[in-house]
């Protein structure tokens, strides 16, 4: 059976390209979920992508993926800094779990140097835009 | 007319018995109900047992017990530590209100230690798995 | 074509009238609507009132008002206090909001006294009641 | 017998117009002055419109206010953030009082996050320019 | 042979009755024995019930129930936010400990909201008056 | 029926005289009880006067000060910035009470600004010597 | 020659009497000189009795002190918390110096916890009332 | 025309010379007059040379210097470390400023390390006496 | 010509393969090296690779790559929580550079969690071993 | 005359070789009493060895060592990190005195890193078990 | 074959005897080699005596002693206060490590609290000169 | 014989001129050893100009001034945020010691605000560029 990755964007996500593309760069979340795509394909995953602005949509989505998938690529854009319950389910549902920031968070306001969700990763990539995911989904594919 | 407890369970404690067991024992979300349902009986209480990932629908649950709930058992999991949200919906319905955890957070990350629910509810029992519950029930029951 | 205000209200708002009278006055918050939809119409403005108890919800709204509305007026309430996501949103549509609360924020608990809406926005009025919501819509019209 | 209101304002706002445009805008303190006494006699108030760089000589004005005016707008301007003298004056004669910036003190570096006079204010306005003197005349006019 | 309880009582807990009646209500603390022994002999425990001003008896006491006791329910009162000798001596003697406070210590004085005491027990029950005791007798009854 | 002082002193004060007279001066507490006993006598107060270096002697010496004596004079010496015991036997006892030190604190260690005892009594003298313990009767004196 | 003192008052102390008299008293700012002229004078003091607004003014009337005064009673009111000038004009005169405050900054918000006066004088008496002014030139008479 | 230069100095200031020699040296204001005079007289500019007590008057000095004055040389002497009101003066006349310290601040109190006028001066000199002013007057030279 | 990398990796990452595997796997540096060369090649770079346990050679390595290299993968290890110096050396050279942790420093002592090269780096990469530097190497292929 | 040193166990160290033998090792009082005695025989010193689980005991215990000991080896076990009285009366004796902690303080929990007693010992040996004790023996041995 | 002991000491300990006399004695770095050089042959040791003042040399020392030594004393001096990278090599190397300071760092700056080489040795022994060596590898002795 | 300064300069200055010219300006650090030749020529000193990017050549240089110098400026650049061996060196050798800064600290990120150098120099002079060095070989003229 093949193997499966859940991919999950957390709130505002979806105005990239059109939000502040001097920090967020002016792709799509298309365009990214295209490079997520093509990606996973290469490395042999079914891909699932998917964005919400609710936190509690992506803890229960979290939770779905017991059983469905193999790993998480998040990027929980600001729930990183606020959402224990995202910790929790990640922490929960323990799957190999990689978090990824478009823009190098550490050179942001100080409010957004801690995250919630890195404590429950195995990894996190930040900074390199787009290109953050394909390359958490090359390690996903690495290690499982 | 009987009287009428709600009983709120928050984030990911859908997942109980199955996730981190050391952490929060093997007993399903369901177990805690039945126990619940048992001690609102034996006390005189109907019981309306719930849960939610969303902090915005514990908080409309919150609102919806003026009139239809003599007092509230809440666990809020996540939310504790975060939910400005749910602390004003406590301080506003009024209701006796006592706080429950399944573990004792004084043992665990910093970040759980301080609740913004205890300020607002008379009364907080932590540490004592799903036992908590019961007598959180039954300290409702002799103050209603 | 005319212009337009979107006005949001975040959680436990809905409550107002009942909850609280001596920190939050009698009125309703259907009696600020009233006064808000006087004040917008006066100013040559149509008025988008909402409220939500889900902060995903307000995030989905603020990006929706990119293309429909002029301006925002937002008491966030508890989501103040605790909600990156909604400072992100409103960074990322960037139109101009003026932040309201109620109360006098100054004058109660420590967590109150900091908003993560205020430096996104332009201007803040708080303490003075449901005039700020009308203050914060004149405020507006002469800016726009 | 008329209703009469104290405007005063703090150090350096005497050079208002000149000083820094970019953050608090090309009015004078004139400027200011003319839309204060337009807007209280609109109101149906006489307009005491006051600024002094000096904390003791605000203190003074403040308790002079007792028995001649009917309420406050002050604009504490740099002695916002570091005067208890100024903050007990306000709590001792304890007339209505609104405190205005002229710029989003939110915005800007930490130390102007915090004002000694916030918590005796009935409301606060910021980052409105000469509108927010305008709109607490009127919120004042509402009130007394 | 018959199980065995320790019940310990911290500084001031024999003025109880008669101080800040708003605070701890106006049960004595030979109320609180009778209640205990009650429940006590009702679980088939005997019950050793104690009250010292002094930290070091305190500490004293604790290390004596290591063969004399099953379990302990311990109100350490001031000596909660203070003493690391009586965290010391729970930890050593290692046997299921839980925490009673009589009121709600998380709407009071910030220097309340910490207790040395609640990592090593197995749990804290507070806000319930008398009550919290009889509930930590139920629940340790359980428990061994 | 004469009115009544009781004089506490805390752990170290019988060293008075011998220690750090640079700091505590050269009059042993002898002396000061001498002084107290001639300040008390021409006030009309019996006086009782006492020097423990036990928290919980000092706490149960507070309480049976509830029906015997009219008020405290206190110096908490070390336990000033540790005890909450003490603290809770002051505010128990609501008897009208004041604070000495024999030196400035404020020009001392860090550790020594802070007092558990200061925001339960009415008054506060310290950095006067022996002399502030004749003043804090002569106060009491003329509060009773 | 006769020894004399300097009696200094800050801000806001004129309004004695009229001001928050629950936390203040009712004595006005007369009242006290009255008692301090009495004091000083069977003390053998002539007695120079001031009050100002002004911390510059407060300054000047401390560095003349060298010479004319034998010793300072100072009540320098919001001062307390905010002046290095006062701090550093006491260092400068080295004149025996009490510090007094009408009521028990202990009790009150935490910014009046700490007095840049206490460093330098040589004792502090609070909560006392104009009680506490007779007594700082009863401890200075003994003093000199 | 002459170029000419501000030399402010704050309070306690005229105290020089007979104030704590051991950390101010025992060169009078006067003496640090004559070197100022001289230096800038040797480096062609006129110097305007004062002092004051106020905070409020060392502000209206700073404003006055618009047009007035090339450059400034300020000791703020207390004022450095509370005064926001010299700090908005000196980024609103925008003059090219040095501040000077005749002591070495980073060896005093913690409450001395901290000046709220370096982050508007182009540069700082402290812990070299009366040369700091000389050297302060070189290099606004060089500069302008 | 062909574009060159410089690999630079700080303290103790010369004991790699030996050394607490459980936190830093089982690969050592020339392991590491020789997955980098891999890379670089593949990517079309030259690849200087270094290691060393002192600050400064490391600052001079850094100064050097300007004119050499067209980008920087650096593992700062220890330096990455103390060294300002590294800090200035890279914002210096202003070439394109990755950070990158073997470990995941967010899930170890906090003294970890914060870095001095993260705001001069344009990504960070934690938790990946050996793997983060050959996602590095990608990414700044793709970056030049 | 023989020279004699106190040798002061603080509280729970009557449980030694019982209470957490991983932390503590395996050794009781009395295993380290006779390597105290042996120790100070043959250093020529009568050893004086106590243990109470009572701060105000232990401060009298050193009070007495007035001219009855030479020097003072302290275990001050949980009162090291809560007790100023204890550091007052060991200044106020002013004997040479050495710290000693059988475990490592510095690798248990924060609020165990700070002792009060360090700043007032000749020095501090922990982490070394029993041996701590006899080395203590000898440092003072050496030192008297 | 003989065991070995690595002594190893920080920076500026090389000028030890010329420095700060009243703080670290008048014995030089040669003295306490003599002093070590006995210590260690009479407990069958061998022993290798080294100074640097260079981070990395010290880092890289601590390296070679796997294999090389059975135990480490070390006197990290400043490093202590600063040292990620010698923290990082101990850990790394995992010999039996007790650290040494000639003075009680606790009575001393407050930067000279915290030891990064305290976590990962097994005991530290401050405040006793040169015979602290020497206890050392007394201890390390026993321990081997 | 003539007297002589030791003219050090930290990490990166090495690079002055070409490395962020709107911090530094384009003095490269041979423009500013010239200047430091002429100044101490003409004041009468030879001059020794060192630049290093090693700590702990930094530390040896200034062991090393002993008796070579008789005054040190000292630019420790980044490694004035973190040396305390630096700090150590200064004060071991107890030359008088000026410290530059060419830009001004207090206007950059926090980290640069401190420094671990101040409090061992005499005087610190900064944001006056290269010009700075000059008036700091004229002060320690003047001084010695």
């Amino acid at each position: 059976m093949a193997r499966s990755l859940l991919i999950l964007n957390g709130p505002n996500l979806n105005l990239l390209g059109t939000r502040e593309p001097e920090t967020y760069g002016s792709q799509t979340l298309s365009d990214i979920e295209a490079i997520c795509q093509a990606a996973a394909k290469s490395a042999g995953f079914a891909c699932d992508f998917r964005q919400s602005n609710h936190e509690g949509e992506l803890v229960t989505w979290i939770q779905q993926a017991r059983g469905t998938a193999d790993g998480i690529v998040i990027n929980p854009a600001a729930y990183s800094h606020t959402s224990v319950a995202i910790h929790d389910a990640l922490r929960a549902v323990a799957l190999p779990t990689i978090e990824v920031h478009l823009s190098n968070i550490h050179t942001r306001e100080p409010f957004r140097h801690h995250s919630f969700v890195s404590p429950v990763a195995i990894g996190v990539i930040c900074g390199l835009g787009a290109t953050g995911y394909r390359l958490a989904i090359e390690a996903l594919a690495e290690k499982l």
